[in-house]
């Protein structure tokens, strides 16, 4: 079985990195992956997959962090522009860039889900010619938007994945699904989807991520150690006064804000684990003579565990708002983002590690990485553990250009293929799991 | 007039030292004057007076900063052991140590109060043979009680003067009112006299005080500049937790105290007079390794007028309150002490002023003096000018050995004589006035 | 003598309009009042004044707050596009937008001076049709400049002043010297003409302001209680870190610029006059997920004299470099603009009520305004006092659309009749000052 | 051999009872264990064991937290009239209260160390006849001194096991060192002795505690998971001045010790493991119109590594410092404990877990505690391990009557017996290890 995968995989290679050049040129940002979900709801139907999109497999308000009706209307008319799929986009209007693909074997087996990410970061992609894909021709030409953590990779990776389990359908058991999620980055996308019910038959699933501190022919498999956060935007609604003349009218937005930062990040640490929190950003006021009557913050909170995240955010919620009292003003928190702590399946990782065993590009497997971050996969994983199913999350290595969420990131592009031929076999013996 | 009141002031002169000295001696804080209320309200009795005193010139509810009972009812001890008039002392137990004395002349005219203050400082004395009290042995002899202020001499001069009135009543017109106030300092006790109606029927007001920045045979006769104020403590009630095993689990009053303090300073500035805010004492926690679940905070606000103190205070208040709420901690809050600002009536000055030009020790008149302060006073002030009648504050200037409030306070007790020969002639033309 | 200035003045009346609504729909901030500067240096020279610009005028490191390089060439073009004379244009490059005009009758008598500001604020102006200039089509041609605070009258004012002066030469006495500084709005640009020496041989100072709180008619001719005040910037330089993964490596220049904040705001109040703080501007931060790394702040300190605003100043000083200190983390502070404290001469204001009083528009005559500001004439007027001249600051009141600095300023333009008229007179009787 | 010591132990076990309870009575606290150390010695002494006390064992410089000279002078005669022992006591003056005792069996063999700490806590015991000590009649008589830690019973252990141990000397190998410690508590005592060398030749270390959270007949033997520590006080000393009247002129700690508590708590967590910080104590001020002139505050940092508290009170320091200089006032910093973290040497924990076996009375054996803390015996456990030597921390369970550092805290003497017998057997069979 192996070698006719991995047969059906080199013979596809080119075709990946045509696939994942074109994504990276055309970088589109959470709920905005207008163009990139078309194309992929347009080539899974194409290979005779059972297509699900939009409203259907996304909760609408279980969104969190959609930009506003403007902008996303601006971006559909691009991407419809940059080539899109007129047909499919219109199913993604207003924001709602999923894509579910399922291919049902007939025969009786577990249905095992694949998660994979389209989004691209709010960055402006380095033009410099040391940087492969600017001096290649694949540079995004999106302003402000690009592929810096390798999403568009991940998306190659997924229809790499369903285009050769199309092409060994009748020797495969149970279902295949596949999860295409927007809005990964900001933690704002995977809940959506998971309210929406799609995980729900899922009995293995997997998610999956290229680099992070991993070369190439590494394999990560274990416990990633994600860290529960909650992302959270806070606007302050003060009165501005002059701030000669009559100080004493103002209520002043920017000290809140200030008592707000200080006072959360003195948040008593918890004994058990490790916590976080984080006012990435205020910005506040609007001339020196007057008095601030606004304030912006953007904040999260992160925890070992879903349980302490939710102890920091609770208590930063009540310094946000106590900060408003303090200084007489309004204060309107948004959720824009999150995800949880999981602990990932201990016998679907054990299956992983097999399958692994017999892809010749794999030369080692780590269990676990060096510093953890959030994934709102983790919303997935809890919801299939939860329903009895089993989950994992994965890393491919693969040797990067620079960090993640640099303007100079790019990889080694062999990676899509290892991944493929694992998630492929992976599938293959879901039965076996 | 002026030739019979200064022989009358000259010949109990040494009367108004023993006085002065005996009262030092056994300085009593305020709402604990219990000796000093009981001898004051004996003499003028015996001057034939008609005396009110306790609950008949103190409204309960109006008293602020008051100890605690069992404090008052070992001073009441202390008093009797110490001298006071067992039939007196009766009537101040439980903390209501105001007197009045009304002599009524009989002949129509205006009633003329004269407010005088009891009270010494929760200061102790200084015992060094530098200072004249201790070398002269009239040093306080109560632990932390000290007349630093001159508060002696004030109820000395109150009773000089009712004593010369008395042998004068016949040439006189209208009513002497005599208020002798308890708990000046802290400003806690003229509310409590002014709520029970003891300035309802006063025309002519006049407080007065010694010392300040004047020196001997200067009168201060103008506007004092005093400042409105609110004495207020906080208790902060949170919850105690190890500060390593499980910090969590603890509520930081410390932190809550501390947040309070900072933003209570940065109350904005007032653009229509000066404002203040200090918070003069912070006690928080009880060990190095336990979260704070204790703090207490003594604090004052102040103002230009009573609108920017009242500015001040309901600010303050909010962010107390804010500060608790912050980290979800009980915040109490009381009141201990308060004064209004006063403008006082520029006829009654001009009338004093004439007074004053017939004492031939009093040789310049200043209007007023350099930096201001508080005073409950002017709650007395404020209402009779409410009522019609006519205020002022005046300052008897004296040499000083030390300032006020300093542990060597002390004082030229000419200024007696002074004072006595002034207010008294004041009461004598009151009808001119 | 004031027929003649009338009758002059009267005929003048449309062009003065016309030269303010030209001034108006060509605003330029400040530093960069190229057009105008150069149109206002070729109309004086044109009438036979001696003309000094640029740096000349102005002393290169006593200019705040300047611009950068790039904005002030962009500028300049931008002036010569909109019709500056090229050939005063180039005395000014570089950002020194200011012109000293002299008439010199070659008779003894005394030099009166006259401040004019030209510089419009970074408002962008109503394009509404109930804005008058909006709906007459001489509204702000550039974005987000506006005068929106009458310095475009004051330009024609001084023009008219120095037109009218130009043609009764032959009756004047003494030294006419009009002083078109630039950079008011921000208090920026007086000081830079002080150390270049342009007022030291001044004798009479007359800054003028149109509108406030006056209507038309009225003249402020008193103390105007102009507070002293330094405006400074903020730039903390920290070290991002991700707050997730290594938050312990970031130096967090968002912190640091919370705690200067609050703990300048709790800069204690000044009891000999007030005080003022503000931090108007806080802008910190890259991303919600990334331990800030920078942060910027603009503020400024207030204060009745010089001194009290030298106190603030140093202690916001000290705050600021603490709080770096605090966070281990650099600070750098740019002054951007200042201004002095300064009492009028009361010579002077007698001198300048005379020559009011035979103003017939002229029906009333105010001693202050409501709420003081701050202005850089002060130092103008320090300046000139401190060499033995008389200096005065006084406001023609006009009727306003909108406040100041209101995107709907606008004004009744006959102040501009009255006061040319006025300070016309001014100078033809300065020898009898 | 297990058969002989528990005959012998069982023996001794009344005395056990009787000398903890005469602990408990004389309870004494750290630095003045001057009765306690006093009996120490002599018994030891008279058991034949080499004893060395004092600056013997102690290094001056590296005491923490020492009591004024007064405090330990009269702590001295306290200790003379409750029954010290007038000849040994002399060489603990002036809070030189370490004992030393080694027992060489002149068999070639190991050196194995016990670590036993002797002072009691500030806490008043409660009189309670609910409270054992009380009802017995053995509650400390010395106020505010108790041992509501265990340590009366860890010094009966120590002196049980020396007794055993030179009744069998003749079976025994190596050499036997028990270390009685002054000042466990706020962890000031280890590292003097470390500093002194006392550890230097140890091969086996072993520190043990009764209590915590195992129960009669538990034993912990494991990674405690200490938590490495510095404890710290701060003086800040600023500029009293008169709230009202001149407030410019204060320099306020209240408000620099409020900055300072804020921001210690905000410093950011630690990616590599627990941090924590806790101001434990503040107190400023001296009154409610005074701006505050001096402040103190009881700090502390921990960490899970020796790397992370470090991290930790360095950041610390530059916030109380910066926090002085933001308010111009003197900061002095006094460290007054520490501890370190140590990971414990797995051969000696299984070496103990062996002989544990062989105590009938021990049922079960736990490898950790649930909240850790703090405990300068780790000083002794590092050196051990630097030196090439083994060290392990373990804990006998007991039956609480209320928690530690209760003010009814009490055990079950019973564990004193099963301690005595465990740590006999180690000794015992130290050549084994």
């Amino acid at each position: 079985m192996i070698d006719h995968i991995s047969k059906l995989t080199e013979k596809i290679y080119p075709t990946l990195i045509e696939w994942r050049r074109d994504f990276h040129k055309h970088a589109e940002s959470g709920w905005a992956e207008f163009r990139t979900a078309s194309i992929v709801a347009s080539k899974l139907s194409s290979w005779g997959y059972d297509v699900r999109t939009g409203m259907d497999v996304i909760d609408t308000d279980a969104r969190m962090g959609v930009p506003d009706k403007e902008f996303l209307e601006q971006q559909e008319k691009r991407a419809l522009s940059q080539g899109a799929d007129p047909e499919w986009l219109r199913h993604f209007s207003g924001g709602f860039t999923g894509v579910v693909a399922i291919l049902d074997t007939g025969q009786p087996g577990p249905t095992i889900g694949f998660r994979v990410d389209m989004d691209a970061l709010d960055i402006q992609e380095s033009s410099s010619k040391d940087h492969l894909p600017a001096r290649e021709g694949f540079a995004s030409m999106n302003t402000n938007m690009m592929h810096a953590c390798g999403h568009d990779a991940h998306t190659s990776i997924g229809l790499g994945v369903a285009y050769v389990l199309s092409q060994i359908k009748s020797r495969l058991k149970g279902r295949i699904k596949l999860i295409f999620q927007p809005a990964e980055e900001g933690v704002r996308g995977a809940k959506s989807m998971v309210e929406k019910g799609v995980v729900d038959d899922v009995d293995l699933f997997i998610a999956t991520h290229i680099g992070l501190d991993a070369d190439l022919g590494e394999l990560i498999c274990g416990n990633l150690g994600h860290l529960a956060t909650t992302k959270f935007d806070v606007t302050y609604t003060g009165k501005s006064a002059h701030a000669g003349a009559n100080p004493e009218d103002g209520k002043n937005a920017l000290l809140a804000a200030a008592a707000a930062a200080l006072n959360m990040h003195a948040i008593s640490r918890h004994s058990e684990g490790q916590s976080r929190v984080n006012v990435g950003v205020l910005h506040a006021g609007s001339g020196r003579n007057i008095i601030p009557g606004q304030a912006h913050l953007k904040a999260e909170t992160r925890g070992t565990t879903t349980e302490i995240n939710q102890h920091m955010y609770q208590k930063a919620v009540k310094i946000v708002k106590a900060a408003a009292s303090m200084y007489e003003i309004d204060a309107s928190i948004d959720i824009v983002g999150g995800a949880e702590s999981c602990e990932p399946s201990e016998e679907l990782l054990g299956f992983i590690r097999q399958q692994a065993d017999n892809i010749t590009e794999i030369h080692s497997v780590k269990a676990t990485t060096g510093s953890p971050g959030s994934e709102d996969a983790t919303y997935m994983m809890s919801r299939v553990q939860e329903k009895g199913g089993l989950s994992a999350y994965i890393v491919f290595g693969t040797k990067l250009a620079a960090g993640h969420h640099n303007e100079r990131f790019d990889f080694d592009e062999q990676v899509m293929s290892i991944a493929v031929k694992t998630l492929t076999l992976c599938a293959c013996h879901a039965d076996k799991a």
